[in-house]
Parts: C-alpha cells; sequence; structure tokens
C-alpha cells in the first residue's frame, strides 16, 4: 500500500515550516502591536451557521462531515446475503424525503441535512460573527481580534490553490470610527516593511460606487457594475464594456460609466472629478469624504508603501459597504496578497444587528511564494539545533549527557547522535541537519574533560571547556545552571 | 437563528488564548531545545489512511468527510413531485452494493467509501508515520520531529474530554538507541518543570509484561493481561482477577501472577525480583536490561521528577513494544498528562518495515486543567496591548497618531481609541482590556506636546515627553525610531 493525501492538501516539511512560521510570526508580533487579540473558533461548525453565507457557490464548496454513528444508522439496514436489493424501500423510512411543505427549500439539502449537519469553515469571517454573538456578554466593543486558522475549501485543486489553507484575519468591530481602516493601513504597512517586500495598497470605497450606479440611473445594477469594473486589468475595457451591455446596461448607461472606470490623474484630482460627477449622490458624496479623511490621515504617517486609489478595485464580494482594500506586491507577479473592507452589519445574519467592522485578511500562501520568488527569506533558521554531539561509543554518550544536559538549559538546542555511528556517518547527519557544531567526544575528551568543537561551517576544530563552549554560544556560564 | 457550535467543540477566548499559548509556547521551546523539529500535516487524510489503525472502536470514532460534488450525484436522481418513491431503485445503480467478492469485508464500510473517500484525523502518530513513508528520500534519519495539531474524535463528549482537541508529540525515529528513552524522560522533566508542575514519570516496558505471560505460559494472553492490569488502580486486584479469569486465564497462572502484578519496593528490588521470576524469558530480561540502563541514565542527570518503575502501566495500547511511559500531577487529581512510549514497526503499515521509533504525547487540555487547579499560570499577559490613547475630539485623534505609530515602531503594543466617547468609556474599556498605561490627549497636550499618561494600577498621573513615556517603558528612544 502506497500512502498519499487527498488532493489540494499538503504536507509541511521542517524547512517549509521555518518559512512559514516566519511569515505567521511576523504577521502575529505585528497584530499583536497594533492592539490585536487572538481568538480559535473550533474547524467543524453546524451547517446552519455556513451555509447561504458565501452564495449558492460557495454552499457547494463546504466540506460536509458526516453525521459520526447516524449515518449508519439512516442507511440501515443493508441487505443481507442473498437479499437481493429489495430491502431498499427500507431507505424511505430511514432516509425521509421532504414533504410537501418543505418542498418550497432545496430538496438536496434536506438530504443532506440528513447525513450532514456539521462543515469544514470555509474562511474566518463568519466564524468570527458568530463568535462576537455567541460571546456579546463578554466583549468589551470595541473588539480587535485576530485569528490564524487552517480554512476548507472543495474548490478544484490548481497551481496556488489549496484545499486546506491558512487565513490570518485582523478585525475591528463595534465602532465605524474610520481611523479603524487607518489603523489597518498603517497595520498593512508594517507586515509587508518586517517582510522587505514592497508593496501597493489600493483603496477604494462602496460608497463611491454606488454613487456612481445611482447617477447612471443604475443603482440595481451595482453589484454586475462592480464585478465587471473588477475584470478590467483581466479583460480589458471592450470587454468590460461587453459585459456590462450582457448584464442589461443601457448604452446610455455605458457611455456615462466610461470616464468614471478610466479615471486618471492624482488621487486628488480623481476625488475632485468624483466629487463634480457625483454631485447628486449623497451616498457617493460620503464615500468620497470618507476615502478623503482615510488618504489624509495615512499622509501624515509617512507610510512606506504606494497608496493608490484604484476604482477598479470591488473584489467582487457583496458585504462591503465601505472602504476596500486590495495589497499587491510591486516587485513580484502575483495576485492580490492580502485584503479586506468595510462591512456594516456582519453579525445580522446571526440576530445582532448594527455592529460595523472592518477587517483584513492575509494570504499566507501567496505572500510565501512572493518571498520565495524573491528570495526574501532570512537564511538563518534561528530554531534549529546548533549543537550536535557525536560520540565514538556509548561510554562517551553516557559521559556527554549531563553535559548536553546543561547546554539544553541555557537554552541552547543540543542534541547526542543516538547512536554508536561511523564518525563520517554523524558528520553527515550534522550536515543534512545544518548543524553549525559537532562537539566531538572520544577517549581523549573523556580523560581531559576537554570538548572537541567543529565549526562545520569553516571546519576549523577547537579544544574547549565546557564553560568555554557556553561563552562561545554567547551564553554566560553563569546563566547557564550547573549541576 | 440563535447560533451555536457543534458539541464537543470550543471556542477560545482571548483570555484563554493567552493561558493556551503560554503551554504551548513552553512546550514548543523545550522541543526546540531538545533538537525536535516541527512538521504539519492535514486536517483530512485519506480513509485508506486512517481505517483499520486504531481498531474497530476508533474507526468508528472516525470523523468522516463528504466527497464533495459527488455525493449529490451518487444520491440523484431524486423524487420529483408526484414520482413517489419508485425512484428509490435507483439508487442501487448509483449506490453499488458490494458484490459476492467484496463481501469479506464490511458493507457498511464499502458503502460509505462511495460517500466519503476522506476524514479528519484522530491522532498525529497516524499521519506521522503516512509522512514519513512519503517523504523518505527527503528525511535524514533518525529523524526528530515534533507536531502540534488539532485532532478529531466522534467521541461522546462529557467534562474534560472534546471531540476537537490538540496533541503535542514529539518522537525520533530510525533508531532503536535507549539514548532516545533516556532524552524523552528528561524533556518530560524539563516541560513540566517550566510549567512549574510536579509530576511523577511512570516507566514500564512492554517486553517486561510480554516476559510475564510467557512465564505463566500465557503469551497468547499477553493483551487481555496488560488492559486487566491496566486496571488495577481503577477496579482493585480482586476485580482484575476476576477479569483475567473471564478471559480464559487458569487459576493457576492468574495465582502466578500475584507477586508480579503486587510486586514493591525499591526500582532495585522490583528489578531483582523480576530477573530471578522471568529468568526463563530472553525478551522478560532484554526487558529488564532496557529499564535498567534508561533508570541509570537518568539518574545521572538529576531530573526533578519522581522516576517510578510501574507494571501496572500498560497504556491499553497494542503497539508499543518497548519503553512505555506516563505522566501523572502529584498535587492534582487528574488522569495522565502525557504519555508515550517505543514503537518497532511505526511504518510498516504503510509498507516501509524496519523503523523504529519512540515518542510522547503532551496532553494540553489536562496540563490547562492542571495549571487552572493549582493556580499556576503566569499573571501577566505579556502580549497584551500596554498603551491606549484616550482623546477628547477627532483632532486629538489626528494628532495622537504620529506618536502612537513611533510607539508601535519600538515594539509597544499600543491602541487608539477610535471614537470620540466619553473618557469614563474610554477608562473602563482600558480596564476591561487590562491596559496598564492610558495617555489622555486634550488642548492642553496638543498645545504643549507633553503627554498626560495615566498608571491604571497605581492610579497615579504624570506628564510626561514621547521620550519620557518610550523610557518609562524601558524603550531608549534612540532605538525606537523617529519621524
Amino acid at each position: 500500500m502506497k500512502p498519499s493525501i487527498p488532493k489540494g492538501t499538503r504536507d509541511f516539511s521542517p524547512a517549509e515550516m521555518a518559512k512559514r512560521n516566519y511569515i505567521f510570526d511576523t504577521i502575529r508580533r505585528v497584530f499583536y502591536t497594533y492592539g490585536f487579540q487572538p481568538i480559535e473558533t473550533p474547524a467543524m461548525e453546524n451547517l446552519s451557521t455556513l451555509m447561504g453565507k458565501y452564495g449558492e457557490e460557495g454552499d457547494k464548496l463546504l466540506f460536509k462531515v458526516l453525521n459520526s454513528g447516524n449515518f449508519l444508522k439512516a442507511l440501515s439496514p443493508l441487505p443481507r446475503e442473498g437479499e437481493g436489493f429489495t430491502p431498499l424501500d427500507s431507505y424511505a423510512t430511514n432516509f425521509p424525503f421532504p414533504t410537501e411543505g418543505e418542498r418550497g427549500g432545496s430538496s438536496l439539502n434536506h438530504l443532506a441535512a440528513q447525513l450532514c449537519e456539521k462543515g469544514l469553515r470555509y474562511d474566518l469571517t463568519v466564524p468570527f460573527a458568530r463568535y462576537v454573538v455567541m460571546h456579546r456578554d463578554e466583549i468589551t466593543l470595541p473588539f480587535r481580534r485576530f485569528q490564524m486558522q487552517p480554512v476548507w475549501r472543495a474548490d478544484r485543486p490548481q497551481r496556488g490553490r489549496y484545499r486546506e489553507f491558512y487565513q490570518c484575519d485582523a478585525d475591528i468591530v463595534g465602532t465605524d470610527s474610520l481611523l479603524c481602516e487607518v489603523d489597518l493601513v498603517q497595520m498593512i504597512d508594517t507586515v509587508f516593511r518586517a517582510l522587505d517586500i514592497r508593496v501597493a495598497i489600493h483603496i477604494n470605497n462602496r460608497k463611491i460606487l454606488s454613487g456612481i450606479a445611482e447617477v447612471i440611473g443604475q443603482a440595481d445594477k451595482l453589484i454586475d457594475i462592480t464585478v465587471a469594473i473588477d475584470k478590467l486589468d483581466k479583460i480589458g475595457l471592450e470587454n468590460v464594456n461587453a459585459e456590462l451591455a450582457e448584464k442589461g446596461l443601457p448604452a446610455d448607461a455605458i457611455a456615462k460609466l466610461q470616464p468614471i472606470i478610466l479615471l486618471s490623474g492624482t488621487d486628488e484630482e480623481k476625488l475632485a472629478t468624483l466629487r463634480s460627477t457625483l454631485a447628486s449622490s449623497e451616498t457617493g458624496l460620503r464615500g468620497i469624504e470618507e476615502t478623503e479623511f482615510i488618504l489624509k490621515s495615512i499622509h501624515s504617517l509617512q507610510l512606506q508603501s504606494t497608496i493608490i486609489l484604484d476604482l477598479t478595485l470591488a473584489r467582487g464580494l457583496n458585504y462591503y459597504t465601505g472602504a476596500i482594500f486590495e495589497v499587491k506586491a510591486l516587485d513580484a507577479e502575483m495576485g492580490s496578497i492580502s485584503g479586506g473592507g468595510r462591512y456594516d452589519n456582519l453579525t445580522g445574519i446571526f440576530g445582532l444587528p448594527g455592529v460595523s467592522g472592518v477587517g483584513i485578511s492575509f494570504g499566507a500562501d501567496r505572500i510565501y511564494d512572493v518571498l520565495t520568488q524573491l528570495n526574501l527569506f532570512p537564511s538563518e533558521a534561528s530554531e534549529g539545533t546548533r549543537v550536535l554531539f557525536a560520540c565514538f561509543g556509548p561510554a562517551e554518550a553516557a559521559w556527554s549527557l549531563p553535559i548536553v544536559s546543561r547546554l539544553r538549559q541555557a537554552g541552547i538546542a543540543t542534541e547526542l547522535y543516538p547512536d554508536a555511528a561511523k564518525m563520517k556517518k554523524q558528520m553527515s547527519y550534522a550536515n543534512a541537519r545544518d548543524i553549525p557544531y559537532v562537539v566531538i567526544i572520544g577517549e581523549t575528551e573523556m580523560q581531559s574533560g576537554n570538548l572537541t568543537v567543529k565549526d562545520m561551517r569553516s571546519g576549523t576544530q577547537d579544544t574547549l571547556t565546557p564553560d568555554d563552549l557556553l561563552e562561545k554560544l554567547n551564553v554566560s556560564p553563569q546563566h547557564a545552571g550547573g549541576h
């Protein structure tokens, strides 16, 4: 039997873990610095929590977990030897089909509910909304939470798209202050500065998009318009216009839309043009004001990132109501590596209206790919083993144990090669593991009490006392504890 | 709609996360110090990897994931309005029942396979074995890996038993050196010393148990004997003997077993008695030798934990072949908080024989409960926000932004209260969040450029420059960056 793992899933080796942890640790440290607090939610949520939150397409991409025990009961009694297929009729009892009254919904969903009541989380936003509602009495608003956990999607696996992947989300809920948007943009800048990735932060506002739909008389076509505009980069103006026509926008509305889609100049010039174009739309003007406040406040913070007012940015999502963010790496070919925005009614779906929030999500896998492309991972794996004791035999190993113990007590990652293997094999092991120092113990060392320490990078060898070795490794012997 | 989460699962609040991270961070740091490297495996494994590895009972406790898409196809076509139940027959095609040849296995499993090919991982050991086999060409043996990830079991939820919980495992594979056992016992001691929990480490050896079964002439009853002995603490000697009789052990064998089950004295005395009792069993003598080596080596390391040779320890598991470990807290009523042992053929089930390993698993949830019972969690949540800027209005907030930014650049977790709320509300927020310093900004502060800093613990107030504040927070202003 040759083992494998489900398609779209991955194993992470120690080398990959070191790189991934570098990303997660960097993001987590910045999250803390900005006052965000961690929470975790279960991998399995009730399907009633997840279904209907991600559109019809999303529902299909949910991984559903079979009811434990019940499933087999639901399908029994099974045909026994010689009974043929007649007992199939009994399925009708155990697998009740929807009654007339229930037919309004989906028969398939009804049937699925017989088998499954739980699903794997699809993102971190819906579980967070559920969390806020369930724990409203313990939470002090505004609530700044971060969450770094895997999510699962039954998407068709392809290059760079996985069925299990981590999301790193930070959200502030319970306030509609635009200072939160400023905070998040600044935080994006801090994260990518820490990772040494030059980025452009694209900013848009859903209210501006609504205003545009309003002034061209197509308020009900807002989703179609934003979805089409979102494709400008990919399919070009002509195809965007064709799509708009296909969606039922009259030619004059499409004509009116042209200067807005192709708006150019500085942010100030863009906003000025928009202000006059959207003069008749209260919503549109509010979107412009919000955007001006955010851009002005950011300006006082001297960020390193390029900030771009980008009207083509809609993120194809229905639930943003104000600012929309998206981050692109300047020096690598890659889609957005981070994105988010303001949503005004996150928890309404769970019966708690009026909680506004704004959030940002970092895509760890794409950031990993960018860091790889640009060769930006730090070369030192700080957590790896620093010292290997290589012994000529069991007596030497026994003699080494207390010294190994002392190094570990001083916080130095240390191993003792466990077998009395040839010295060459032990050295190969140190090389494969990238261990910088090998302490060689033979009879001479046991008699003198001194250690032969080989620097694996330079190839040089020294004779050191245990105290000397601790000093060489930057640990003061007094602080290393003795015994 | 009132949201809930599946039974047996949990949300973790920021306060709980801080405590859990204290445990995970401590264990992880020790793992690194002992030269272990992290890997991660996917939450979903193929059912063919998981099934049959945990016994019949374990198979039932696996959470199975519905095949995406296929599941609905498998159940279709569904009855349409007015069609009654006749289309049920078509299930026979879509849900093929086992043919004669396949009947050898379980019809239920066959049927389940139509619906599910994936399951959630049940522990970290089987995925690790699968990992070692799949990645054998990249791995340098001996391989010291650790893994800290959640596992899922469809157990009946009860106090302290969850359906989703973390395991923290460290294993060394590819060597049968007993120095690895010594390493692990020492590591257990280091972990619990770091957590300040006093523990007893119980040690046994499967070969000794085998030897006992052999000398009483009941080699084939080994599992029954170890399972019964394992219950001594819980049900007492009389019931253990009754169980042994029930399992078919003759009275003379049970009689011969008595002195061994009730063995007492020092470890040396116990081993001496065993050596004479098991004189005729090669396996038994090997077990005694191994145990002597481990105990002697540990003795040279002056551990803090109590070490107990405990023949009643069998951990009800079939796959240990040598040393067996179990850890109990001395000062709290709790089952084992850590356990493990030596297994000689971990990867054989996946077609790679001859890989011996030894491992240890830390139970984070039970350790959490022990730390809570004994009030041993450190009081300082080091990662929380340290400074809150409370402003009288939007102008003050705008003025504060660059100073907030500067504190963050110095690595100090800082927040700006985003709304122009009453000062009392902002102070309540700081209290609820346990933030030690509040910087109050009004017109006076904007004019002078000085900050009013309130120490929330002492209640005292100071007027400080931003540089003073950085110094107060133990950051040298020169290193804090400016702008």
